[in-house]
């Protein structure tokens, strides 16, 4: 195969690396998505919108760091903050200043975030979002989202990849306790909800999909699954690990109307290091605190070793100080995304539907009878082969990096001329097949 | 109370950003042991040995993030690194050269890692590794120790804290699949898991209680369990989140003897940043591999956004490195816990038992009929509240920082001289007492 080839010819150095790893890892990586064939590029450092790999290979990045990096790759504002902090230390295991000025960011732009706690990733943040809610409720069932995915945590692995039917790995002890519904279905959701509705703790959903296929949700379904929790004395808890702050300064829910009980955060609040937030109403939040509740009453939410740890703080306050000072990133980033979206529909002629919102853009390779894209269910349906064959021959003939099968991301790196690139190499590839 | 006095006068910005932190999270912490009364000094930057608060009030450090900065706070070696990467990113979301370095020195001194894979904490280190055993075996049930502490995961929050038989938290769903063993009792042990046997896919313990006291594993214990799996064809795994690279230059089991088919490391081995590793042999980790097994079949372990970040890899390859080429570290920290361990018993002259092993310390204020701490049933029958009035009054008079109520540690910044301070210290609070 020719794009194989011109790959292999220029990532020599990125083969015998990666055969070094393979000997090192399960399957060479430490996170299934992060492979690709015939091997991923070895990643030698990053700058602005690039990848460099140890071949010297320079890759405009919409990957950036798990849609993570909202300013690009060592933005200076942070970097600066960055710096300084290397000079007091990264690791304290204390109450310290930087925890507080990233808090009262947050708090002052997410009206529920009443009250915050950290963890150290997303998958720890809907972990205990999920504990919270049962114990607030004292019922088990949590409702996720067909292709939902909110992380690794056994209390919500299960219905992330098609077919959803099946369980997400072995191992897994307490899948009864978490349903599934069909996304943007109002009425086939409250359907499965009303069923299940005594023992319902919480309904949980990320407003767009995110590793599902960046598939934003109606107000009408986030309104009604609201709506149901409430009547139910459900928790309703909305995931904006991806969404939070990536469209606005605050949340998506927020521009939405919608009312919460808990959300969690990540990604963009910590600038791309470490961290997970869950963020709740005072009175939802009170059931962790140990001086109200013995422990058994209490949930035990959030903390851990790494928790609220100076160096993800000072990033994350210095990426929301960048945000909240800056008039025109997210109308910068947004309109990029749009531009994408639009152009790339046209340049592939009905070949492809383009999903995501504001900065976050994909390109689903629509096969037979489907023209919208509504759910995970849809895009399940699309050629992801064709989606790896297009990502992965950007990756070899245009030095452009998607993580291939995934979601892309602009920053505030990248400009016109990065949409120009896609759309030309779009367009090269949508003549080839 | 005088000593609080003490400290409320030289901690009045503490004070205040204290009560601001109180608005902002749960607790105004984000760990509830980082909590203490009246509130809790906020940190501003550390250094070497010391913690400085925002008062300008200086302790020295037996707390060391949690016990994960064996070299101390910015040692030189590691800080250079940690600065150079600064410039190259700390957030790519790929497979990186940093990862592979780090791993082939941990697989150089684990033999057990002959694969490895990352995750951001402990806590989900110990959630994959208690997956994959139940995958492997097809079993459900997970043994744990009295008082062990593995994390937050849901598959092993029980039995923590004292009384063990009430539940950890509100919002559990799956305790039935978790028993427990009281520690360094073999004969009590064998009873509870030879009546469980049938579905025991693990045995997960810690050489050392950690969070339980620092409580050391006979290595009778340790074998008889590790005996114990092998015959019923259940796993055996042992965290070394606290132990790995503390005593020696690899893991405590392997100085011991044992055979464990998993191994969970975390806290040193990521220089400070945040990681959590399971390492394991050949043939169990195969069955993560994509290549291998369908998803229903495999273990979904390991990953997430900042799994393997260049980092934290950089950093704990750093540290690895500096202990490796040093002939003395291990040596010094060990003897001056050993000369903590003496001194204090015998300052205190009756009144606490210490424990601990090398580098890591703890003073146990016995009651009654209390001679020996075998176990976490042990320690917590000991009076907790002095052990919290002695670490205070170290904080408020001595300017020497544990965690109060928590194990300390010593790292390489430390000297005799603070082993001196500790016992003066200790030896003025004996004579109060």
């Amino acid at each position: 195969m020719k794009t194989e080839k011109i790959y292999r010819e220029k990532t020599p150095k990125s083969a015998s690396l990666f055969a070094k790893s393979k000997k090192l890892h399960v399957n060479g990586v430490s996170h299934n998505i992060r492979f690709f064939d015939p091997y991923p590029f070895v990643t030698q450092s990053a700058n602005g919108k690039f990848l460099t790999d140890v071949d010297a290979n320079k890759y405009v990045d919409f990957w950036m760091g798990h849609w993570s990096l909202i300013l690009g790759h060592l933005p200076k504002p942070v970097l600066a903050k960055v710096r300084e902090q290397t000079q007091k230390g990264w690791m304290y295991g204390t109450v310290n200043k930087n925890t507080i000025e990233l808090s009262e960011m947050i708090s002052g732009a997410v009206p529920v975030a009443q009250k915050i706690r950290y963890a150290t990733t997303g998958t720890e943040a809907t972990m205990y979002a999920v504990r919270l809610a049962r114990s607030v409720t004292g019922r088990k069932t949590v409702a996720k989202i067909d292709g939902g995915w909110h992380g690794y945590t056994s209390d919500l692995l299960k219905t992330v990849n098609w077919p959803f039917r099946d369980s997400e790995s072995g191992g897994l002890t307490d899948e009864r306790h978490i349903i599934s519904l069909p996304y943007n279905d109002l009425e086939g959701s409250l359907e499965i909800l009303k069923a299940a509705k005594k023992d319902l703790a919480a309904v949980i959903v990320e407003p767009v999909l995110g590793g599902g296929g960046g598939i934003p949700a109606t107000r009408e379904y986030l309104k009604g699954l609201e709506e149901f929790a409430k009547k139910n004395n459900s928790l309703y808890i909305l995931d904006e690990i991806v969404t939070g702050f990536r469209f606005r300064f605050g949340c998506i829910y927020d521009s939405m109307k919608l009312d919460p009980d808990i959300v969690t955060l990540g990604k963009i609040v910590g600038g791309g290091f470490p961290i997970g937030v869950i963020c709740g109403k005072d009175e939802i939040m009170s059931h962790a605190d140990t001086t109200k509740y013995s422990k058994t009453e209490r949930a035990y939410i959030g903390g851990g070793t790494f928790s609220a740890n100076p160096m993800t703080m000072c990033a994350g306050s210095a990426t929301l100080e960048t945000l909240k000072n800056s008039k025109s990133i997210y109308s910068k980033i947004g309109n990029l995304g749009e531009t994408a979206r639009k152009q790339l529909a046209k340049v592939f002629d009905g070949k492809v539907v383009t999903t995501g919102a504001g900065s976050l853009f994909m390109t689903h390779f629509v096969t037979k009878d489907i023209k919208k894209i509504r759910n995970a269910t849809d895009a399940s349906r699309c050629d992801a082969k064709m989606l790896q064959r297009f990502h992965f021959e950007m990756i070899a003939k245009d030095g452009l990096f998607f993580l291939p099968g995934k979601l892309g991301a602009f920053s505030n790196a990248h400009s016109d001329a990065d949409v120009k690139s896609l759309v030309n190499a779009a367009a090269r590839f949508s003549a080839s097949i």
